[in-house]
């Protein structure tokens, strides 16, 4: 008879390596759509749903496979040292997509105002386009420079909100560390003359914490998928698709920066890092 | 020349098995202090020293090599996914420190109680010694069951200010991940057309990231360390013996707890569990 536990560890590596190929096509299809100055908002409307969809179909799966194998979700070994030390309960932290609202709105708000300045034929309806006065016909990569005084509002007030639920889920996280530290695990560690010897009630113990992170890993990723519909929902079509797409470039990137600056450490050693190399 | 880099990775990496060989070795000694019934505090008490000596030396170490290699330390690749679940800021919280003392001071009352009902020939001296109420000639494993009521409010107070301690530390180990969803890392990220493309601009931001990881380490070490110090100072040389015989034998048991389910399940799978297999 298979055994769960090993399946289960397999669907999780194979969940997460669908992720990131599913991500790459997702950013295909929404840099398409913006880049050809996409007017209609539905079709954007759909291709916003889709990634959505696949964000609720992952946490899915991982809610799925995560339940008494929950630890590999907390520190993955598919993952980079840098992106696990940037890991918050088996993810990224919710409140970082309103950082990245914020982020992309002065960038694209510093990117219009410098191609305007640097055409010297403006006149004034290219610097009202250029303050973003007019809502119209923003293509690829600046509709985040139009956000309204009213979204601002919103956005902020969901950053709040975000992170007290953030606070919420870091506390309970830390209350299930602490229980490692009594009762029966630490007391059983006492008594034993032999360090790791097993011991049914340490067993049990065990499970039980790897079941409780899951069901907190299950909450999180709600957390997650809760602020992003949010989000998307307080922005306007072309605003939420330059968002996804920034949020799904900044997660493969980082996946691809934190492997480069390993391989570089590995090749500064001579290759024989060997908690590296397993990563590749 | 010698890559800087690759040295501290591997100085990393030894200083983690310096440190678990010194703890088995700190934990042999003190056992056997105190399976002999050690009466002389001071004996005890140099032993503490020895202990608390052994953990400053470590931080330095941790402190020496983290400095913009920080991300190795938040995931080590040396600890099982058990205990990379149970990790804050590359170690264990402060705060379960105080815990292990009420799970101590818990079962060690249970166990001489448990004793005593066992015994059917005990006078009124006997069960005055199973309540605790003389204190002196305690042997080894049971201290912990007299701590006292001032010993037990001052325990309760420094619970409270170490929690909060945490809490600051938390918060700004949330803001520094969340610093990396905005400028520039995030900016690039979007900007770059392809994924990954090596940017100094995101190198530098990198390294900056890791230098005040590094930093949040050094704090987190020094919490650890206070809180430590707080609580050998607050209970009696034999409690003090107990509770670091206890931390010890807790952190070394879930390190082969946690080696022993990650083989049984690399046992499960056929042994094809790339990640697992790299931490033996």
């Amino acid at each position: 008879m298979e055994n769960p536990s090993s399946n289960t560890e397999k669907l999780q590596q194979d969940c997460y390596n669908e992720w990131m190929s599913l991500q790459a096509k997702r950013m295909t299809e929404l840099k398409e759509a913006l880049s050809t100055g996409e007017k209609d908002d539905d079709k954007l409307r759909d291709l916003i749903r889709t990634a959505m969809r696949d964000f609720e179909d992952y946490a899915g799966k991982r809610s799925e496979h995560s339940c008494r194998f929950s630890s590999n979700y907390f520190a993955p070994t598919w993952n980079t040292c840098l992106e696990n030390a940037l890991l918050w309960m088996g993810g990224c932290r919710p409140s970082s997509f309103i950082r990245l609202v914020y982020a992309m709105c002065g960038s694209q708000t510093e990117h219009r105002l410098a191609n305007f300045f640097n055409n010297t034929n403006q006149d004034i309806h290219g610097l009202s386009m250029a303050l973003g006065e007019t809502r119209g016909g923003i293509g690829a990569g600046d509709s985040m420079s139009d956000l309204t005084a009213e979204q601002i509002i919103k956005i902020n007030e969901l950053h709040l909100k975000t992170i007290e639920a953030e606070n919420k889920l870091t506390k309970l996280s830390a209350s299930l560390q602490e229980d490692t530290a009594d009762t029966p695990i630490a007391v059983a560690a006492f008594y034993k003359e032999v360090i790791g010897q097993a011991d049914m009630a340490v067993e049990r113990a065990l499970d039980k914490h790897e079941e409780d992170m899951a069901g907190l890993l299950v909450q999180a990723d709600k957390l997650r998928l809760t602020t992003l519909t949010i989000i998307v929902d307080i922005l306007t079509a072309a605003q939420a698709a330059d968002f996804l797409l920034a949020g799904k470039k900044l997660h493969l990137a980082m996946h691809d920066w934190g492997r480069s600056r390993e391989h570089r450490r590995i090749e500064a050693s001579g290759g024989d890092t060997i908690g590296e190399v397993a990563r590749e």
